[in-house]
C-alpha cells in the first residue's frame, strides 16, 4: 500500500512536472530542431532497416485480408513492435470479410473455330463472385465508361462487358490518372449486372503495356446481380480489342473459381512512443498491413508499414521521447475498404485519447518530393511551414495542403489533422495490385528517407503541437 | 538574279515583320502559355518517343570519347535530327583524346601461400596508364584522403595504395555525397605517385554494395609520374580492407592494358529549331553523347540526349516555332573534360549569336522534381518563377538558383543564363560509370517528363526572353 501510494505521488508528480515543462517552454524556433533532424537524418540514411523491416512483412507473402497471411503479418508486426521497444504494443480486434482468390483464373477468346481459342491474362477482381465450375462463356461488348455500359441497357444481356478505357498517361499525376479510371473497376460489375451482363472483364490500372493483370477491390451494389469481374492485363486488353473490331461477335469463356468465405477476426497493430507530457494527444503514423495477393505487397503497402515502423524505431533508438505520444498503426483492411480504421477509430482505448496528427503512407515506397498536410485548411500548413528549411534537404520540396487515407479517415472526420509523404511514384502503377509489386521493386534508400521524413514530422508535432 | 533579288526582299521583309512582332508584342502574362504548354505535355506524355531516341543511342553501345562507337553516334545522332526535321543539321569538329580500356583489368589480393589469392573486381579509371604487360604487385596501403596519403609521404614508396573513403550515405544528396568522394578517384592517383606509390586503387563511387566497378576520369598533374589507377567495387574494397585488418602486410597484383592512343578528331552534334524574329538569339538544349564504356551510357548521358531530342521533336512536331531559336547539342567529350563545350563555345559558327540561355541535361534520365537556373544571379529565376503553375503539374515542385554543367560551362562564363532541370536521383550512383548502366535502368515515362520539362522550359524563353 505505502509502495502504491508513493508511486502515485510519483507519477502525480511527473505528470504537474510535465505540464510545467509543456507551459514553461518558450515559443521554440524551428532552429532549435536542427539537431534532432540531424541525428535523425544521419541515423537513418546510414542504414537500410527500413527495407529490412519491409523484408520481413514481405516474408509470409502476399496479405489479403483475412487470409492466413494476414494473420501472420499481425503476430509478426506485433513481435517485431516489441523487438523495437516500442510501448504498450498490442492489436486491436477488426471484423473483416474473407474472400479468397483461389486457384483458377482463366479467359480465352474463343472463335468459331477451336484452334482460334487465344488466352487472355487476367485475373479475379477483389470481392468477385466466381464462375460456375465450368466457366461461362459469352460474346463481347466493349465499352469505355460506365456511361456508355447503362446507355446500352439491355443490348448487354447474357453478355460480358468489357471496360476498357486506359488510365489517361497525358495525366502527369499519376493518382489523378488512376482515379480518373479506377470507376470501371470499382462500379463496372453492377453497372453491367443492372444491364443483365452475364459478368464483365475490365481493363487493368496502368500505364504500362505488358501482360500482368492489375487485381483491386470491386463494390457490388445492393439490389444488382452479382455478376463475376475479372481485370485483364492491359497488353491482352488490346488483343481483345483488336479482335472485337474485325469480329464483332466473338464470345470469351472465362472460369474463376473465387469465392467470399463469410467474416473472420483480424486485428490492426498497435505500439507507441509514449509521450513525457501529454500522453493521450497523440501523432499517429499509419501504413496498412494487409495487401493484394498476386504479388506481395512490397510498395502497396509493406513501405508504408516499414516506413513507419523505421520512423517510431528511429526516435526509440535516439532516445528522443518528445511530450506527447508517437503511435505507429498498421491498419488491417485497407484494400477492400477500410474497416480497419473504422474499427480503429471506434474501439474503447480510445476514449480519452485526442488524436492531433494522422500521417497515412500509402502511395509506394517511393523517393519522397513533399508533404500534404492539414486537408482543405490551410492553418496546418501554416505551423509547419517555418520548418521547410529543415525538411527540404530531405526531399520536402513542396508543402502544400491535402493528405489523409483510407485508413486514417474516421480520425480526420473527428478532427484530426491529416497528413501524407507525397513521393515520386511515375512507376507505381507499374507494379500496383499486380504480380511485380515485390521487395525488389522497392528501392532501400528511397524508402529510408521517408521513414526519416516521417520521424521528423512526428517530432516536430509531438514536441511542438499543431 | 530577279529571283535572288526576291528572295532577298522577302527575306528582309520577315525579318522587318518579325522584329515588328517582337515589339509589338503586348507584356505576355504567364497563363497565355497555358495552352502551348497542355499541347506540349500531352503530345508527350502520350508517348514514350524520349525512351526510344534513347534506345537508338544506346544501341551503338558505350561511347568513349575518341572511339569506334563515340564515331557512330555523331552519325547516328546527325541522321536523327535530320528524320525529326530539324533545321541547319550539322556537326562540328572537337579534337579529343583517344584512350581505349583494353581488356584486361585484373587485381588479386596475393597472400603468402598461393591458395589465398583472392580475385578483387576492378576496372582502370579513364585514362590510367596500363601496368606492365606481366601487372604489378606491391603491398597495399589504405588511406581515406588524399592529405593523408600526401601525410605517409615516402611511407608509400612502392605501394599500391588504397583510397577507401566511401560516398557518405548520410547526406540526403547523392550529387553531393559524390563530389565529397571524387577526388580521390580524380586526384588520387598523382596524390600517391608523388610519394612514390606504384599504383593506385580507389573505392567505387556508389553507395550500393555490389561487385560492380564505376569508372571515371582521372587527373594526372603535370610534374608527377604516371601510374596506374584502378576503381574497386565496393564489396571488394571492403573485403581487401577486412583482409587488411588482419594482414597489414599483404600485397595486391594489378594487371591493366589500358592505353592512351592519342588524339583524335570527333565532333559535337547540332541542330535547331531556327527562330521565327531573333534567330541569332539561341536557347540552348544539351547533353553529353560520349560515355563510358562498361555499361551503354543509358542514363550518362544518353538519357539527357534523348530528352533534348524529344523536347525540340515535340515543338517541332506541334508546328512551334519561337521567336528565338531553341537548338539541341549534343557534346562530345564531356567525361574527359568538356573539350566539346570550349570546342562549340569557341566556334565560329558562334561569331554574331547571342545564347540567352543553357540547360543541360546530365543528371540521369529520373523523375523531374525541379529546376535550377541562372546560378547565382536570381534574376533569371525571378523571370520564370511567374510560370511556377505551369511547371508545377509537371513534376517541377522547386525552382531554385543554380544550373548548369560541363559542356554549357563555356557559354555561361560568356553570359549565357544556366539552366537544369532537377531529378530524383537517389538511385543514379547504383548505375553511375558501371555497368548497369543499360538501357532498361530508365523509365520511359520518367524520361519523357524530363523533354516535356524543357520543352516547356526552351519555349518560354525561346518566346518570351529571359
Amino acid at each position: 500500500m505505502r509502495n502504491k501510494a508513493l508511486r502515485n505521488l510519483l507519477i502525480l508528480a511527473s505528470s504537474v512536472l510535465g505540464l510545467l515543462a509543456v507551459t514553461d517552454a518558450a515559443a521554440p524556433s524551428p532552429g532549435d530542431c536542427r539537431p534532432v533532424v540531424d541525428r535523425i537524418r544521419e541515423a537513418g540514411l546510414a542504414s537500410e532497416r527500413a527495407y529490412d523491416f519491409l523484408g520481413r512483412i514481405t516474408s509470409v507473402g502476399g496479405r489479403l485480408t483475412g487470409s492466413p497471411q494476414a494473420a501472420a503479418a499481425v503476430e509478426l508486426s506485433r513481435r517485431l513492435m516489441e523487438e523495437l521497444g516500442l510501448d504498450r504494443v498490442h492489436t486491436e480486434p477488426v471484423e473483416v470479410g474473407h474472400w479468397e482468390r483461389g486457384r483458377v483464373a482463366e479467359a480465352a477468346i474463343v472463335g468459331p473455330e477451336a484452334q482460334r481459342s487465344t488466352p487472355l491474362a487476367v485475373c479475379a477482381l477483389g470481392g468477385s463472385v466466381g464462375t460456375p465450375a465450368g466457366g461461362l462463356t459469352a460474346p463481347v461488348v466493349e465499352v469505355h465508361s460506365l456511361a456508355e455500359a447503362v446507355s446500352l441497357g439491355s443490348a448487354l444481356k447474357g453478355k460480358i462487358v468489357f471496360f476498357n478505357r486506359p488510365m489517361d498517361r497525358r495525366n502527369p499525376d499519376p493518382f489523378a490518372a488512376y482515379g480518373a479510371a479506377a470507376d470501371q473497376r470499382v462500379s463496372g460489375a453492377s453497372a453491367a449486372a443492372r444491364c443483365g451482363a452475364a459478368a464483365v472483364l475490365v481493363r487493368s490500372l496502368t500505364f504500362r503495356e505488358d501482360r500482368y493483370p492489375h487485381t483491386g477491390m470491386l463494390r457490388y451494389d445492393e439490389g444488382a446481380p452479382r455478376i463475376p469481374a475479372a481485370a485483364v492485363s492491359t497488353a491482352d486488353a488490346d488483343i481483345l480489342s483488336g479482335r472485337l473490331k474485325t469480329d464483332g461477335s466473338l464470345s470469351v469463356r472465362l472460369r474463376l473459381d473465387c469465392r467470399d468465405l463469410g467474416r473472420v477476426i483480424s486485428a490492426n497493430v498497435v505500439g507507441e512512443l509514449t509521450g513525457s507530457a501529454r500522453p493521450s494527444e497523440i501523432v499517429l503514423l499509419a501504413g496498412h498491413l494487409d495487401s493484394w495477393d498476386l504479388g506481395v505487397g512490397a510498395h502497396d503497402d509493406g513501405a508504408g508499414c516499414a516506413a513507419v515502423l523505421e520512423a517510431v524505431a528511429l526516435l526509440h533508438d535516439l532516445g528522443l521521447r518528445p511530450r506527447r505520444t508517437i503511435r505507429a498503426v498498421l491498419f488491417m483492411d485497407e484494400e477492400f475498404g477500410g474497416t480497419g480504421g473504422r474499427a480503429y477509430a471506434a474501439a474503447r482505448q480510445r476514449q480519452g485519447e485526442r488524436h492531433i496528427l494522422a500521417a497515412e503512407s500509402d502511395r509506394g515506397g517511393f523517393a519522397p518530393t513533399g508533404l500534404a498536410i492539414g486537408g482543405e485548411d490551410r492553418r496546418a500548413l501554416s505551423r509547419i511551414a517555418p520548418y521547410a528549411d529543415l525538411l527540404r534537404p530531405l526531399g520536402v520540396c513542396t508543402l502544400v495542403p491535402g493528405g489523409g487515407g483510407v485508413d486514417v479517415g474516421p480520425l480526420v472526420a473527428n478532427g484530426s489533422v491529416p497528413a501524407e509523404v507525397l513521393v515520386n511514384a511515375q512507376t507505381y502503377f507499374d507494379v500496383h495490385h499486380a504480380a511485380l509489386d515485390v521487395l525488389s521493386s522497392v528501392e532501400p534508400r528511397e524508402l529510408e528517407l521517408q521513414a526519416v521524413i516521417l520521424a521528423v514530422l512526428a517530432y516536430i508535432v509531438a514536441q511542438e503541437g499543431i
